[in-house]
């Protein structure tokens, strides 16, 4: 995924206002020459993303997407010119809510429909569904990514110590959705490259009300963590399309 | 799981009123001294449970139950005292509906938000929602049973062919949340057996619009199955929770 890069190419990060979204569209902006278009539902209003705007001008697009709606998402096609995103990052997703209406369950009892389903559209429906609206305006004829944030809890095999149940399905069945989207592109569209990444546990706002087990050596911090996805995507070639790789480049078993 | 039985223990199987759902009824009429509560949403009105509960007396209850609902769910508990309910088969299950409006996708472009939440309601949220409400109905005390039909599409290692995403991803994502309860019941309940199985492709409405590319020999009529997997079933031990299993006893990857 070394491809020259010409500057109309864009990259669409997606959850791009915080955590590790955000340090994706700085490390984009500073080793490369592309164009990032960044999204999330508050991107206009961000601090952050204008701060970036004015350090690189003219290379930052920064757009309110509710990226679970349908219209919203087939609305970011306007802003990009078909055959220049090169590479969509998806790296948002959703755990828990701020006022902790959603919270990861401990005990089956804590499972409900209305979690489920809050959980699987934004960490396994709003993928593919992304995969599927951003694909015409992928080129056919030279190298592209699409990568996505999964997580190891989402691995079945790795799975031991149970709860989260709805965050680790959701991120289940994302591992399921896009490698059936992998095997189909590897028929369609020999060059594009789709990968599943885990970051390892990151200093994020997703993260942070359970910072407190975690080592301080295995918390990142999030630029590192961008870097280091960054680095695997780079290195990626379309025979690599399919795979779970966790931040150090190792693969997760599903 | 072949404790003894006392006559007023239960045996709940969903999916009842056609394909493996009505084999295992019957089987389990045949074989066992459990009473057989047979629930689908149109149970009440099914001729063959009819016929088989004119045909063992006093052993079937049929109950129209839309097993997506909470409500539905909940009520079930009216029918089964506490501490009785020793099985729970779970064989309800969602590829396509009559006008076809749902139909498995061939290709990235078919998938539809509509479409991943209908199958991932029935097939993911729905087999988990039913483990949380059954719980407080089955013995604590000796061994018991809660078994869901999965599908070998729904592993991601043994997915070869792509397409069918939503029926795929949403039986992956039943995996982890069973895989998920496996672990919590085995410090909370360890008489508790959980177990997912592939039936094999059963002569069944489900698999009817694609037998034509299934040799003869390998699609399976759904007493056969039924037997296959209640065979599993007793021969399982609270050892066996968590496993993914087909119907001939081996170990599906995830």
């Amino acid at each position: 995924m070394n491809a020259p890069e010409s500057p109309s190419d864009t990259c669409l990060v997606t959850g791009a206002s915080s955590g590790i979204g955000l340090a994706i569209c700085n490390e984009l902006l500073a080793t490369t020459t592309l164009s990032v278009l960044a999204v999330s539902r508050g991107a206009q209003s961000c601090d952050a993303l204008d701060q970036l705007s004015a350090r690189f001008p003219g290379r930052l697009s920064a757009l309110n997407c509710d990226l679970c709606s349908d219209s919203h998402r087939q609305a970011l096609g306007e802003n990009i010119a078909a055959g220049n995103l090169v590479r969509v990052i998806n790296c948002a997703g959703l755990l828990h809510d701020h006022d902790r209406a959603l919270w990861p369950e401990k005990r089956i009892e804590d499972v409900t429909a209305e979690g489920l389903h809050s959980l699987f559209s934004v960490n396994a429906y709003m993928p593919i569904l992304l995969a599927r609206d951003m694909l015409a305006l992928m080129p056919k004829d030279r190298p592209c990514l699409f990568a996505s944030l999964s997580a190891r809890v989402g691995s079945i095999g790795d799975n031991g110590l149970g709860g989260w149940y709805a965050y680790r399905a959701a991120k289940a069945a994302q591992n399921q959705l896009l490698k059936t989207f992998a095997i189909e592109m590897g028929r369609r569209r020999p060059n594009l490259c789709v990968l599943m990444l885990h970051p390892g546990t990151t200093d994020t706002p997703l993260s942070a009300p359970f910072q407190k087990n975690v080592s301080k050596e295995k918390l990142f911090p999030a630029h590192r963590v961008a870097r280091a996805l960054l680095g695997l995507m780079d290195a990626a070639t379309p025979g690599d399309s399919g795979r779970f790789l966790a931040w150090d480049g190792q693969d997760i078993p599903w």
